[in-house]
């Protein structure tokens, strides 16, 4: 119900741009790359405060989000989410996060434009417009990524910069 | 450097719109909310781990950084970023987190379309475009309300789930 003036004025200058949006997701992922690097291997994979899961599978979890949720953004087919088991080193879930990151940028340029504004239902599940699904996505990575620097400091482990993408 | 095709692509279909990216914000800002009230008054003031922060201080700087920065996104004019001393009680904090919702919302329709992609220097120090400083506001609100899930997970307390808005 927007006036012809006010969507004018939409069309011609975006908000944010496709390109714009992914260097935003692969900086904060570049930023999670590093969390997990600080990590001391086996606090990856065992420390946690309060009942929560350890660092580690909450990388699984944003792991399991990213791939097959770029798959799903740019085709419209969706997995069930499925956090599986995280690679049992360091190194290999480093290399898992970095296939992931070159798997965004792959399907990235698939992603139509008119497909960002469209609603569909990620991982069968989750009814919502494709652009508010990614902002999920990389608003459960900071989320997590900050219960992470949390872990990090109780370690006595000084995480990387927040603001270093 | 985009072909014609791309351009007009871009222009008919924003990834995403200034009404969008408010309500991104403010949903955010409403868990936020219910994050603030699910602390017990004297934890939210001085419970921390690994020397971090108190949830209260955290808070500060959401809403420091939330006021002065619409002032800026919307009018070009920035105040240097000062995150002050939080009031005394779980009450009032809520009630300058409420002010500061309703002047998120005064000052962004004065926000003009082609704003979002102009670079302007955020508070006097953080040269970025618009949208990215917008980004920056949003993202370090949820690192920070992160960190505050694990403050009340370690309290015993169980936090509002991160799906609702």
């Amino acid at each position: 119900m927007e006036t012809k003036n006010a969507e004018n004025a939409t069309i011609n200058h975006p908000v944010v741009t496709s390109e714009d949006l992914v260097k935003h997701w692969q900086g904060h992922r570049s930023l999670t790359r590093r969390v997990i690097e600080a990590f001391p291997e086996k606090e990856l994979y065992e420390f946690s405060i309060g009942g929560m899961r350890p660092f580690a599978e909450l990388v699984m979890e944003m792991i399991t989000i990213a791939h097959p949720g770029i798959v799903g953004v740019a085709t419209g087919k969706w997995e069930q989410l499925d956090h599986g088991t995280a690679p049992k080193t360091k190194e290999g879930l480093l290399e898992l996060w970095d296939k992931t990151t070159e798997q965004i940028d792959t399907y990235w340029p698939q992603i139509s434009p008119q497909r960002f504004q469209e609603t569909d239902v990620a991982f069968g599940q989750y009814e919502n417009q494709i652009y508010a699904s990614l902002f999920y996505f990389i608003d459960n990575e900071i989320h997590h990524r900050g219960q992470g620097y949390v872990y990090l400091r109780a370690l006595g482990v000084t995480p990387p910069p927040f603001w270093e993408r």
